[in-house]
């Protein structure tokens, strides 16, 4: 519907006055209509970040044009500026890598078949074959990336022959997101580097407790009364990237660890199917370490 | 803190392009330093709405010259648009209704003592006496305006002279918000619109389910598994006008109604605190039947 | 694994003194080791509910023969005991119904398949095909029954024997749930009847608010700022049976019906799942028009 | 009322085939009426843990004669059991200690006023003498119990003498709880092992993330997005005992330190009053450093 059709501004500046004048002013003579407008001044940090949404067939001009405009706009406001111009009628794409697990795999590839995810699965990768079928089901290209086993002799270089191929596989589809579906493997710097904002992990705990391996074991013995999943983008510092979204669930004395594992994938789900929405609708900002998410 | 302190500027009217960019224009000439600013616009009402918060000592002139100055902006938008401009720095005032419930009263009281929730408690009028000396203790004055009783061959007349004492009282200190904290007597509809958009009601449900008396035995009886709590703006129509805040806890059949009456409070108490807060903060903005809620 | 093989009984019946002591008893003679035991008095109703669940290896004899003892010990307590003894191990069967909307039966495939349920799916019934080749792709049968549109000038005939095929095709599996995944469709009574306490229901909204049909709609114009869904047993009175289990999310005024649709199915999803395994592993009573569930 | 009496038996022991059968075969030999029965067999421990209340005036004996019975049963099960039998006609008591944060005092004292919390509150004890008049309006002794600045040269010597006074205070009383209500001095070690079981913390984070002081502030360094508070027995190691309850709120990157410190009062009120009610209630069972409550 060309209706729905949205283009979508972020920008982020050192904060001062005159900002949303400007930037509305801007619209306003364009003749742009403002369909979702949100505004955060961090006053501790003496930033101001910004997300509008228009409506495309309120601008008279293309989205590349609307671009170079902006991008003027932008420059009045200095060099740290970091901005960026979407269009929602240009749709977004996504690499999955995976394992094993399913859970949050068959999840994300429901909602888009069913079409409440706004993005095109280019492939997923898988370091173990099991899960191939069921992604070329859903008419996805499946690519089985062999990783070496916990006793193969030749493990460090294994490893980083695999992500090379991962890597070339990845950046042959360019996409706006790289998720890590419960991938289990450690992106080594160079990838955090290169797919920074755009590597989006699921952590299955309520970070920054029970960060690295087995969260649900280390929950359980700690005896906590509720589990939690977070999503972030990786970063080459483990478990301790940018968040963009985390929830919790109820546990109790009667649950074991394979309970928490059971019930913890509901909550995992949902934090990774919220967070990657947010992604692919321009609705993260990073700024440092943290994340401003305009929902 | 001088630096606290904020004009904070809310307007509605019939959606159109450029209202963003009249209004930040209009800030960004007097130099006022926006530190929160939200918008909404309702594509299927196609109203457009907005609160934007601005710290006093960057606009300079008073807030009734800044009011004098708005109000020319506003009547660029035609004879609907609904706009206020507050000043942080003049203290918000309220009046508590009760009866003998006490866990809202020590709430608010609590609240207010600590300084958690911006207002001046003008007095408490409770229909009984029970209330009294805790409020005082407080520093609050309390009236008693007697009710009939259920038996009361004279009730309905004795209702009528209550209230009208009640209303002289409250009319006296003209309080920002009249909160009916438990109060558990219906107001009679010449209250609710002379007090429209002022008068605060907490009813222990999850509405619209079980309006009326005795939600927690509705609630028991239909096997329900979450009870609620409701703040919403008081109208001539019983239990249905415009919802600020609602929030729910979880109950199982192990609980009881004095169980639920019990764990129900630990919602009530919350839910009119936010609903309180997001009212005296000007957060909240009613269109129809619905509210906006800036938070 | 034979360590996980539970023997699972339920009863209920009037309350009175000694009931745990005789069935613990009767256990104890038989040297079940209990690994989990839960117990109800209902004082209102004057009803006492329990379930047990003990290691099937510590149990001398077949579960048949536990049957057989345990009737003994239920006839004690008189005619209206309700009792029932499962096996683990003895997968349950389920057939769902379902129609164009994919979510829950995605969901539900995507658990069976990953071994989160314990049930076989014997069939899937839609009344459109749409959703045959996802289901097929999971190695489940799936049965196309057509049923009337709104204009068919034959509508309540068709729908009878449109509803006559589906008990069919249910009644050849005899499953433990028939399970209306967003079916859509109203049961008519005499299959409530038939599939009294095996049907089980996902409504779209926080029952009781919002029975019938449009409830995200209702909830919408209400105003409210959560929105529910509830998993209940289906029976004559439409949306009004035994409540399995509710949950809610917050919504605001920015979501509109679409927003609230897509959010929505985040919940329905999540209390379908956990209202149909509680059925599933024998954990919800029904008593009257409401449930114990021994979580 | 009599009828709301309670004999409260809890019970732990390691786990074996017939406990059951033997306290419930015991109570019914008695006569008494079990209202509520709780299990939890702990596969990975080996342990076993049980709670019943019967109804008082269903028992033919004192309670001293039902603890003197009930001593034989737990003999048989070994010098490891651990259990007791209380009355609740003998009503708990409680000493709170405070220091200036005003909002955990407001809120019991508000409960244990409205007849909500199950206790008697023996005195406050105050490292600050701001809270003394709000205590004695609510008709309970205040202590004030100076301890020494940061800057004080005899700081470490003046906190042993004042922890001196505190723990004579305490123990004229031999509370059921010390609750350390936002109290914000670390209990020395010997204090901990003397009031094991009995002293009660409210941590403001969700441990154990933010372990510590100031955990408002570590939590917003990080950027997580939900905050949360911890109640748990105090123990040497700090802010590491058994945890009783935990909630946690939402926040965004809107919230400041202040924000979060003032939306986190809600959730530290709500943990340790829920705390509290289960401790005093019997309902937390300890073993080794995690609890077991049955709510």
């Amino acid at each position: 519907m060309v209706d729905d059709r949205r283009y979508v501004i972020t920008f982020s500046c050192p904060d001062r006055t005159g900002i949303v004048a400007r930037i509305a002013g801007f619209l306003a003579e364009t003749g742009a209509w403002i369909v979702e407008a949100a505004y955060h001044a961090d006053a501790q940090e003496g930033w101001f970040h910004t997300r509008q949404a228009v409506r495309a067939d309120s601008v008279p001009f293309s989205v590349d044009e609307l671009r170079s405009r902006f991008a003027e706009i932008a420059a009045e406001f200095g060099p740290e500026a970091v901005w960026r111009v979407t269009d929602t009628g240009e749709p977004k794409h996504a690499v999955l890598l995976v394992t094993r697990e399913p859970h949050c795999l068959h999840d994300l590839l429901g909602r888009v078949t069913a079409g409440e995810l706004p993005v095109v699965l280019d492939a997923v990768i898988g370091n173990h074959p099991d899960l191939g079928r069921l992604v070329e089901a859903h008419g996805v290209p499946f690519h089985h990336v062999p990783f070496p086993g916990a006793k193969d002799p030749r493990k460090e270089q294994g490893k980083v022959e695999a992500f090379e191929k991962v890597r070339q596989i990845v950046e042959g589809f360019a996409p706006d997101a790289i998720v890590l579906a419960r991938f289990m493997q450690i992106l080594p710097a160079h990838l955090c580097e290169e797919w920074a904002g755009r590597a989006i992990n699921i952590h299955h705990s309520f970070l920054p407790s029970f960060a690295g391996a087995r969260p649900y074991h280390q929950a359980h013995t700690r005896g906590v009364k509720l589990i939690g999943a977070t999503c972030h983008y990786a970063t080459a510092d483990l478990d301790a990237g940018p968040i963009i979204e985390q929830d919790v669930i109820r546990v109790d004395h009667g649950d074991t660890v394979p309970d928490m594992v059971r019930r913890g994938r509901d909550i995992e789900r949902l934090v990774l199917a919220r967070g990657l929405r947010w992604h692919l609708e321009d609705r993260v900002l990073v700024h440092g370490n943290k994340t401003v998410v305009f929902r």
